[in-house]
């Protein structure tokens, strides 16, 4: 897929260049990840997938060396884990509800001041956070790239971590490819059928068409 | 009820005292709100009603000329309103799902730092949050009063906004008035029935039995 990015506090001279192209040469090589939608009104309507993308992304990283990062039990009442982390990057795939986002910005930036050690990866340095853009018909209330962005702006002069915004996208316009799967229901994680598809997405409109 | 409460940044001289008493004033005279649970393996079971709760503080602090409070169109990306504001007092109702509780921390304290006039109650002084303590059996993933003192404590170096957490309980093996609504659906804030009901709970059990 292709990506926008939003940073702050000078993140590019700031984050490890090594680990930074690690996680854009797995979201290069993401593909797009679609199911059908089960929200009402929306019954036959393709929309995007957080599990499948959120597996295929974590596995590409792990594939590179990033771990799953326990958090300190200091640090407990803030969350279990961080999705993935290497050398001081912090790294989140967010796609559930947006309240998330400011949690994850804000407990980073705590453990960052506090030059907390996270092992495996070591003191933080920086952070990055994988969302997917508007551009995307998805579930009601979840995070999307613009709004992260909006909420990032407002808070960026309390926040002292560098921290990189990444916006999944796709080309309007054009058939892109693909993958399609179905749950066993609408919350279940439980794999029943995978697909290659080939969609289209219109200016102007988030619906994911599948075309031929 | 009864409440508990948590404070940073010196709320208690810095908060205004008469808007504080009226705050504890309508959670004083609340009546603990139970609902049947609809979630699995719990069927028959009550648990905190945290709509009728919401709609019992939020119409007493409106009888006390509090008010829905918008948030200015620039910082709109945080949000639409607040609960209810009065003179600088920040008020907020969190029985929702415990991501929330950091998003109204942060918020809050953002436009305080940014000296921001929310009309009609003008610049924010203090935050004020009403939460269920643990001891109430509730909804998967909703806020406890003990959950947003332990996160507050982590972050309380990052805010300046003097904060106080309200943590609404009730007295342990006594039976204890309550209101059972019953709504059209899991989901739903349609009600179908409201009854006066006398409540049970035990010291290390949380579950809230019916009592004749």
């Amino acid at each position: 897929m292709n990506f926008q990015t939003f940073e702050i506090n000078n993140f590019a001279a700031r984050a490890p260049a090594a680990q930074i192209e690690e996680v854009e040469s797995v979201l290069k090589k993401l593909t797009l990840t679609v199911k059908l939608s089960g929200q009402a009104g929306k019954s036959s309507k393709y929309v995007f997938d957080p599990i499948a993308a959120n597996g295929f992304i974590t596995n590409g990283l792990f594939a590179k060396a990033w771990e799953r990062i326990p958090i300190p039990s200091t640090w407990r009442p803030l969350g279990k884990d961080i999705d993935a982390g290497k050398l001081g990057v912090w790294g989140e795939i967010q796609f559930s509800n947006y309240p998330f986002f400011i949690n994850n910005i804000v407990r980073a930036n705590a453990m960052f001041l506090a030059k907390e050690s996270l092992p495996p990866m070591g003191r933080i340095n920086s952070v990055v956070i994988v969302t997917k853009s508007k551009m995307f018909d998805a579930a009601q209330s979840t995070l999307y790239y613009e709004q992260a962005v909006n909420q990032l702006e407002l808070l960026a002069s309390q926040i002292t971590v560098p921290v990189r915004i990444y916006g999944l996208t796709v080309p309007f316009g054009a058939k892109v490819n693909a993958v399609a799967t179905k749950y066993q229901g609408e919350t279940s994680r439980t794999v029943v059928d995978q697909a290659r598809v080939s969609v289209l997405l219109q200016q102007g409109n988030c619906q994911i068409t599948k075309v031929m």
